[in-house]
């Protein structure tokens, strides 16, 4: 099973994927999370069209929320209890569509 | 400007709207709102796509989260300070498509 990372791993990881990300994420509530913004509804529905395929793909889903033109995300692992490696991959590629 | 509807007349409209509807659709802190199952997150996701289109389309946006195989709508239209027509309209497009 993929292990919940502690503080210190999540940190390194954060660090990592704000280097390569345009927007930056955080842990909130225990979750990695972040909330953007698209201009406009098509283009906000676009970029989760896109992350929709590359989650299903992963078989790693995330919780999230549209309004118009924004659209937040949490990721975490439930089976593990917290935040894995596999929140940071979906993360990275989800960073990689923005 | 579409018009905020009034309590009897959004009870009027509720009945309506749920003889056509497979699931139930309830007023929720001042909105429009239902929560589906569909299974899996393929089907929750292409229903969100058809959903998307039809917001579009009718240029009026839900507020929406997805985890996994679950969907949660609330539809409020914000210049009028509460439910509308519109919301209705809306309500209606996605029961079709459910």
């Amino acid at each position: 099973m993929t292990e919940k990372l502690g503080p210190e791993k999540i940190d390194d990881a954060l660090a990592e994927l704000n280097g390569m990300s345009p927007s930056k994420w955080q842990v909130e509530n225990g979750k990695l999370h972040i909330k953007l913004d698209f201009g406009n509804f098509v283009n906000a529905f676009g970029f989760m069209a896109k992350v929709a395929i590359l989650a299903e793909k992963m078989d790693h889903h995330p919780e999230w929320s549209n309004v118009y033109k924004t659209v937040e995300i949490n990721l975490v692992t439930h089976d593990a209890g917290g935040i894995t490696n596999k929140d940071f991959d979906l993360a990275r590629d989800i960073s990689k569509v923005m």
